[in-house]
């Protein structure tokens, strides 16, 4: 069987609280039962040329096997459904709506989430940054909130838990800390669901552990 | 044959500049030869029931096919790709890899020129957007040049003309008015190979038209 790699931080900069791409495509691997290595990246090898050679942005994860390589955590997610049972379903057109949440988790769900994200990372220290958060939280507020109406009462988007669910699960993830997933008492109880499942356990777990062990050790880039 | 049906914006936004995201559907649709029907919908239907029913988050362009209905323009795409020859290539790792840059454009490449877009559309009032324009700028930059230098000398961005062309093609082209791609004398030269292709042409074209003849139509919301 051909051994995959993924690549992930050595040294995540979330101190492992499992928002790093990484966990995306580990709990992928996980809900389909595939084995797989890790090898961790310093943050100054991530922008040197063997790293870009895998991935042209420079970033994390990155997946290969055999001779094919991977970048872009919602191709790598997706490459491991259509491989594997357990991520898609059978029918068609389910499977084509499948992929439809996806695309929506990735390209209408996470890019206003970023925006918040980005302001508190890169411009905290902006005088304007202040008055500009509960714009950005509004921003976040209207796609929850329409979510939220779609979702219902449903356990998961469309039918079976679905590639669709684990990518809007992760992405929804990284407003935990915002507070406002509990403004939504459905998508925080879907949020929950999709953290209560064993393979996202696992997942959870394995990216801790590598952080954990981390902090331990001495790192391979200030060793001669 | 089952009758393909998109729908549009019915008065575009942007006055026909082809940067409404059902250009990347027609386009697609133009690529692999299928042909479609095309219901607009006003500003004030997108938000109604009757389309939400299609699109949870109230936007162009939703796709109809038979008893398929999808949102999300990367699902749409890549559904066109996958039910017809044209867009992605047979063997199996390039076809990974063409999908590989279609969730690159919409994921990496995408939301920080949404972020400019946005400044633009909606902080363009605020007395922070003069400071931080240049903040955003030079975060498109970043990405621009790590592109750049992947894309090289090629003409498309791995192999044959490919749905992650289509899409990453389509998202350059919101920065025509930033000047910003002309810093990039590659990338610009791409996004030009891409317009030039009769495909592409056809799918402007028909999307123009549509704006013209609104401009010369009572809308039917004004009609009893």
């Amino acid at each position: 069987m051909t051994v995959i790699i993924i690549t992930t931080f050595e040294k995540s900069p979330d101190r492992g609280a499992g928002l790093a791409r990484d966990t995306r495509v580990r709990w992928a691997l996980e809900e389909v039962g595939q084995p797989y290595e890790v090898r961790p990246v310093s943050f100054r090898a991530m922008k040197e040329l063997a790293h870009l050679a895998l991935h042209p942005f420079g970033q994390i994860p990155t997946y290969e096997e055999g001779n094919l390589t991977l970048f872009e955590t919602g191709a790598i997610v997706f490459h491991i459904a259509e491989q594997h049972a357990g991520l898609l379903p059978r029918d068609a057109n389910a499977q084509a709506r499948a992929i439809t949440w996806m695309f929506a988790a990735l390209n209408t769900i996470e890019p206003p989430i970023l925006e918040l994200v980005n302001a508190k990372l890169l411009e905290s220290d902006k005088p304007w940054n202040k008055e500009r958060m509960p714009l950005l939280r509004n921003r976040v507020r209207d796609r929850l909130k329409q979510l939220s109406v779609y979702l219902g009462e449903s356990n998961w988007l469309d039918g079976a838990f679905s590639a669709g669910d684990l990518m809007m699960v992760s992405v929804l993830l990284r407003l935990k800390s915002s507070g406002l997933l509990n403004e939504y008492p459905n998508l925080a109880a879907y949020v929950a669901r999709g953290e209560a499942r064993p393979a996202y356990k696992r997942a959870f777990d394995a990216q801790l552990a590598l952080y954990m062990a981390s902090q331990q050790s001495v790192s391979p880039d200030s060793t001669p």
